[in-house]
């Protein structure tokens, strides 16, 4: 099996090669820790977003849309606490002038140490082969005791500067004799704060340009609205407001290719509830969104639940869908119970209720908020890099093939005429002028067959048609089956409905 | 008739009522020049966005897709002219502090003295009825010359002073004795350019952060990826790039809804043609785009050209096709033939070569560009003024309806039992379970089914579909259609057909 490592560098390259994803504006060197996405990356990209949409807003009576604008009135983030406390702890290199996240500079030197240790447990393993006893090895071996105790430690003292006193990450990078990785050099500043909005100017008026931020989140653009969708929607609790759309922070750290980056997309439903009915809201959503996951059929052991110990300020409860990605399992999505703390703090600067008259109960209350937010770009890769795979053949050569939910792939299907003569282009052309109104397909002539048919593996196109002498006699095709590779003789009046029935989103949606 | 401002007051009374926009962060008192939309203008927005995604790109063989990062290298707004000339003229009164566009100014007083004339016409059109003459009116009556005259004068200064001189419009203003219409001040300072690019800055390391824009235009995400498209979708010139998306300007003066916003979406499309016949492209799309404008059934009369006289540095021909808003004739969409001018320009500023080579000619060029692009904000104005209309019915009574073209329209069909009881309100959700699959379909089963009518009408729903207890015996509801109010009784095992024939895409674009 390959590394890790080079799983992920696969994924990149094919995303390029391939048209999915190209660093941003390249042409210029590219803009760090952000992408475009390409000819077929944006409609992998699309058909993903219309998937969650779909499934939230459409399947759902009580559930509604919202596109609120990147740009908002500035005190919607000193209510939500973002202009205070949206940070991260910088630390700069005086010689180098390299800035970094403190606390990343000493995760980086505790994870070195534990590799240490990896290596020792490793080398044990291939020393006593199937006798070697993992558990027993770890509590017994002195050099792997001293060395994960020292990054147990780091870690731990990282986590109490990171909540108490910054200038205790600092001591302990200067304790620890950590130097800038770029130069060497351990000539550090302070740690400080730096907030990771980015800012911008309203240019209205000649003396008092108005500080906007780009929106770190797309969550409070559906809090400031609730009300106005509530009244105008005649909605009743609970009921839910679903959003899709860019949001941007300005990382230090931006790394892992679309995993983190400074420019993303959300795709994000808050679910207004009585107050106290709210954990059994947190659970019907954490069940119904991995369902929904579950649904693309990526595998049941690629997802996992982490339930959050530490909450943050505005929650009572909070969990992440993980997804096993190139790198590890990490956040793919989060439901979080975020009790009544926005719409109050939104009451509270603007001094304006926020409040729902809850005609059963025959009482006004700040309704409770069930979030679930998943990132997009994060959606994206998990689809492309686990469906992304090298398959060994009968005949002892590998092919490349990109096994998307046939639902999401950019092209439903490429049309190949056998030889560029004899009229079998002309049939092709034929079959995509009677298809393309319902799909997106594709046409290919270049190339023997064979090799087209690897090319459209590639880039995870579930059907190929191919239009070959017998065509001109009986009006057949041959179909070939992405994944299996098997290849039917259908008649061409039969194509619309095999395609369709493969990959209409209402199929998949019903596998929820 | 209603005048055009009793009008457009009522177009966005409506769009805020029955939940299409909303101001921006409206519980802070709003942003100006930003909007929200609201539950049923994100679904008409995003099938207006659909609609023009499917017929440029699922149609056409040769145009692909890009979604490319609204933070792009700085340089690329260079090359493009945007830091340099992407001005406005402004002009501060040193007394109440306020800023206005200098050209507004002088346009604005203009246009009063223009209004002077406007009004001799029509009170001579009243005194004289059929008998008047507007043409010999306008031509002998002295008042009247002398301010049409007047008006023209003021304007041909002003586009003299605005391409040769600003502080020959500061001269024009202090001649015409302008003054601060909000305090009456003449106090002026000099006029000066403001760029209208919205400035931010990617906070990377100590000593310099990076000046980045927010993009003003989605064109040049389209030009640095050229080649990058070109290349991994192996594509043929010509062919085309078509993406949609947020584009921003820090607009000084923003008007009229959501006609003028600082954060907007375009649609736009580039397509990349040899040298030499970029004339036969550009006549082309022309038509295309006034075809695509005219399936959607908003009456041919509320279309036309607009040739450009005075063209743009890129542009050797371009044009505008205008739509007939609340407000007048106003562009919609424009078509501009933008010769290899941009591609050049990114060469030069990246020293990277954008050719292509053309295997026909066997040689290498720098492709010209044919663009089309309309704003997606303008397009659902255009859509919902249009459609919303006064209805007088055969009972001296009037109703609101939205008369939107049924495909774009947010709700396919409502749902409604006659009364809440008899079992009427679960057959009604049985429907809806089964119909949901396909389209957005609403419940509702509050007030008289009259007043459910009017409401469904207000909102665009182009189908009613009642329960009543003739359902209960022969499976039959009734079927009322928004804009003929008619009802037909069919089997509930028809609704899917029936709706499908009436709304689905395809049918539409089949119209082109």
């Amino acid at each position: 099996m390959a590394k890790q490592e080079d799983i992920f560098k696969n994924v990149v390259s094919h995303a390029k090669e391939y048209g999915f994803i190209f660093p941003s504006s390249e042409v210029y060197d590219g803009l760090s820790a952000v992408y475009d996405y390409a000819q077929n990356g944006v409609e992998l990209k699309k058909n993903i977003r219309e998937y969650w949409w779909k499934s939230m807003v459409q399947m759902n009576e009580n559930i509604v849309g919202l596109d609120a604008a990147i740009l908002m009135h500035p005190t919607t983030w000193k209510a939500s606490g973002h202009v205070d406390a949206f940070n991260d702890p910088l630390i700069d290199n005086k010689d180098s002038k390299k800035r970094y996240r403190a606390d990343v500079l000493v995760e980086d030197y505790a994870e070195k140490i534990n590799q240490k240790a990896q290596k020792e447990i490793e080398k044990a393993r291939a020393r006593f082969g199937d006798a070697f006893n993992e558990e027993e090895f770890v509590t017994t071996n002195a050099r792997v005791i001293e060395y994960l105790s020292k990054y147990k430690e780091i870690l731990s003292r990282l986590a109490k500067g990171m909540s108490d006193d910054l200038q205790d990450v600092k001591a302990l990078i200067e304790e620890l004799e950590i130097a800038d990785p770029e130069t060497g050099s351990r000539n550090w500043t302070d740690v400080k704060q730096f907030n990771l909005m980015f800012g911008t100017k309203l240019g209205a008026s000649a003396d008092s340009a108005m500080d906007l931020y780009l929106r770190p989140e797309t969550a409070q653009g559906i809090f400031v609205n609730f009300l106005n969708v509530q009244k105008s929607g005649r909605m009743k609790v609970p009921f839910g407001i679903a959003q899709t759309g860019k949001a941007f922070r300005n990382e230090i750290v931006a790394r892992q290719f679309i995993f983190r980056m400074r420019e993303f997309e959300q795709m994000e439903m808050q679910f207004f509830v009585r107050p106290g009915e709210e954990m059994k809201w947190y659970h019907h959503w954490k069940e119904a969104r991995l369902n929904w996951h579950l649904s693309l059929g990526l595998g049941k052991e690629n997802y996992r639940f982490h339930d959050h110990e530490k909450l943050a300020h505005y929650a009572n409860a909070a969990a992440d869908i993980e997804f096993n990605f190139p790198f590890g399992f990490k956040e793919l999505e989060g439901i979080h119970s975020r009790t009544d703390f926005d719409l109050k703090a939104h009451e509270q600067y603007s001094g304006r209720k926020l409040q729902y008259f809850d005609p059963e109960l025959n009482e006004n209350y700040v309704p409770y908020v069930v979030e679930t937010s998943v990132g997009l770009d994060r959606m994206f890769l998990a689809v492309f890099a686990t469906s992304l795979q090298e398959e060994a053949l009968e005949d002892g050569s590998t092919r490349t093939v990109l096994k998307l939910p046939a639902v999401l792939a950019p092209t439903k299907a490429a049309v190949l005429p056998l030889v560029k003569k004899d009229g079998l282009p002309e049939i092709s052309k034929k079959i995509i002028e009677d298809l393309k109104w319902d799909f997106n397909v594709a046409y290919d002539e270049k190339d023997a067959v064979g090799r087209r048919y690897r090319r459209q593996d590639a880039l995870g196109t579930p059907f190929c048609i191919t239009v070959d002498h017998q065509t001109l006699e009986d009006e057949t095709v041959t179909i070939r089956h992405r994944d299996t590779m098997k290849q039917d003789r259908v008649k061409i009046t039969e194509l619309r409905a095999i395609i369709e029935n493969e990959v209409s989103m209402k199929n998949w949606l019903m596998k929820m």
